[in-house]
């Protein structure tokens, strides 16, 4: 396996994040955790400038503006030109038209490389949600976590990543099953967003399935090593910080640790 | 009284709050902590669907922008159509003819539900500032903090929360009395910004008097706990975390006991 | 030489910052640690206003909008025509035609107390950086720091800070060069933010370039503390809490000793 972390630490790639302002200061300490440089920028007059310099391309819909919207269309049009890699967050994208309607545009113009969300996002892009459901569709549904994934995956030619009790990293074909993280994970604000973030760290330094799968143990990784720490004072705030800080000491060899409990098939 | 933790962690009310971006994700964190969910949204296009479908509405004028602004008044008519329980926070509403005049507008075509300023605020909104103090209205000036905590209440129907040395909770008729806290608190950035998201869950739970001081004590406790937990080393930053993980580990109880130093006449 | 934090802590001054979404909390709680009042507001309609009232007018590129860029000129004006000092960050100044333009129109129309940058920044700035650079600009070109410093320092008759392994405070004709700091805070997003806010409050108390070295010397000395306080699972994020933590803790002689060990020529 790549050794993605010392690859990260060794050439600083640029991340450039158009992302939600709610966590974008985690998601940037983060990626400077693992190695990479965060590059948060999201005026429509520079996004396809500065992503041309950039590894790969983090788009994020929580706290989305029609600017920013349009600062992602222009910055995905150029990274897929470049061949830049590009990961989807579509944070909360069953919870307006609007956010589905710059999900649908952006999925319709973007080949993105990795697509990331809890699962009623994800059951939402992948047409099996009632898109009335908004932020409460339910985890039961009748679609599974995985075929909901796979589904995606196959129709969009990108690797899906489902974080839950159990994370599903899939392109549709091959699938790994991940168990791993803590839930304490749930209640820190932009888990999910900084995940999506390492996602393009780690897609920068390895294009592959098993790169995705391996941003999701380093990340459960960390938030097991940050509940691990948490005293009996210590609450979702010092598991934040714990949580980075996890990643800021991380080695190679714990991911290969928890990836070796990953389930492929 | 409403065991108000108890009902926030068994049902997550989502709090849908039109904020700043320089505190947004300490109310994300500090929502979570107390049992809430966050919902960090502010495009015009959106707010009303997201409010919709969300248990409380915070509207908080800091980094106002004519966006944002847009986007609380489309959020602020759904939410009082549906009986959505709103909460204006009018950060430095003295300090530009841009804040005085969007909190006129909301507050002539929004009934809220609960205005949580410090004294400044306060005193400007009810009508006993002079309007050219902008951020150095004295709090020493003639008309008290409760007087125009009153007044205010009396003409806008809402609970009224003036932050401060004593913290006063009134709807015009009653009034509660509230010491506790630190002073360190005023030395964190979005203390106030907290204290307001933390107060659209508590309605969400108890649209009441007592729900807006069970809020006000439950900051409050989380001050003292911690700044009881800082060393020597500590400053305002580590004084943040402990802030948000005291509320991640507070019980109703704790809660019960800072009321019952409450003052209520 | 002035007690610059006992002042700001008599005074508590008001630095309107007008800056990005992704470090503006630690900018505010590393203000309120040094004793002032962050003041962070960024819509066009109200930034003459509320500078008109403050101390300091911190302008930070990061994350600029089309929006934040009009909030700065009409900030900047009202600043200079009354004498308010002001900080220019020209953040990732080479990254875009629109940050590059942007840069050159506040420098064409604003006289800057201080512009406080990295390297590659100052470089640009000063013109002797390729354009094309853009973030990629490297340390090792010809034009040494000091040079790009002083002759930028000399053409906007601003004091000139470059943030590096070795700081540099020009004037163009006197030059501070401090060593101190740690490694570690290039791994802290927002440590230059950071600076340039500081920078803001310590002209509050003291337009000299001596203010500057000093607010340079404070940062440093903030780092050092923090990296001393890590243990073995601390990584950047609890090292930011640190720093702003020493802020909070820090004194006057702390400053001092810090300033005994820069180089005046």
């Amino acid at each position: 396996m790549p050794d993605h972390l010392t690859e990260l630490r060794a050439n600083h790639p640029i991340i450039h994040c158009i992302t939600n302002y709610v966590t974008a200061n985690d998601c940037a300490n983060l990626l400077l955790a693992c190695g990479a440089s965060p590059m948060m920028a999201d005026a429509p007059e520079e996004t396809a400038e500065i992503v041309a310099a950039s590894h790969a391309l983090v788009l994020n819909l929580g706290t989305l503006s029609s600017s920013r919207l349009a600062a992602m269309h222009a910055a995905g049009i150029t990274a897929q030109q470049r061949g830049i890699p590009i990961v989807l967050d579509p944070v909360g994208v069953g919870a307006s038209a609007f956010r589905r309607d710059a999900a649908a545009a952006l999925l319709a113009e973007t080949a993105f490389t990795a697509i990331r969300g809890n699962l009623s996002e994800i059951r939402y892009l992948s047409g099996a949600a009632n898109p009335d459901a908004g932020v409460d569709a339910r985890a039961e549904d009748t679609a599974s976590a995985c075929d909901c994934a796979k589904s995606l995956a196959l129709r969009t030619n990108a690797i899906v990543i489902v974080t839950g009790a159990e994370d599903i990293v899939t392109d549709g074909r091959a699938t790994y099953r991940i168990r791993g993280g803590h839930t304490v994970m749930r209640q820190i604000t932009g888990a999910g967003c900084m995940l999506s973030a390492l996602t393009g760290a780690f897609l920068a330094a390895d294009r592959s399935l098993g790169g995705c799968a391996a941003a999701v143990c380093a990340m459960n990784r960390a938030g097991e090593a940050a509940a691990a720490r948490m005293t009996a004072s210590d609450g979702n705030a010092s598991c934040r910080n714990y949580l980075i800080d996890a990643m800021f000491r991380m080695t190679d060899r714990d991911i290969s640790e928890e990836m070796n409990r990953a389930n492929l098939t």
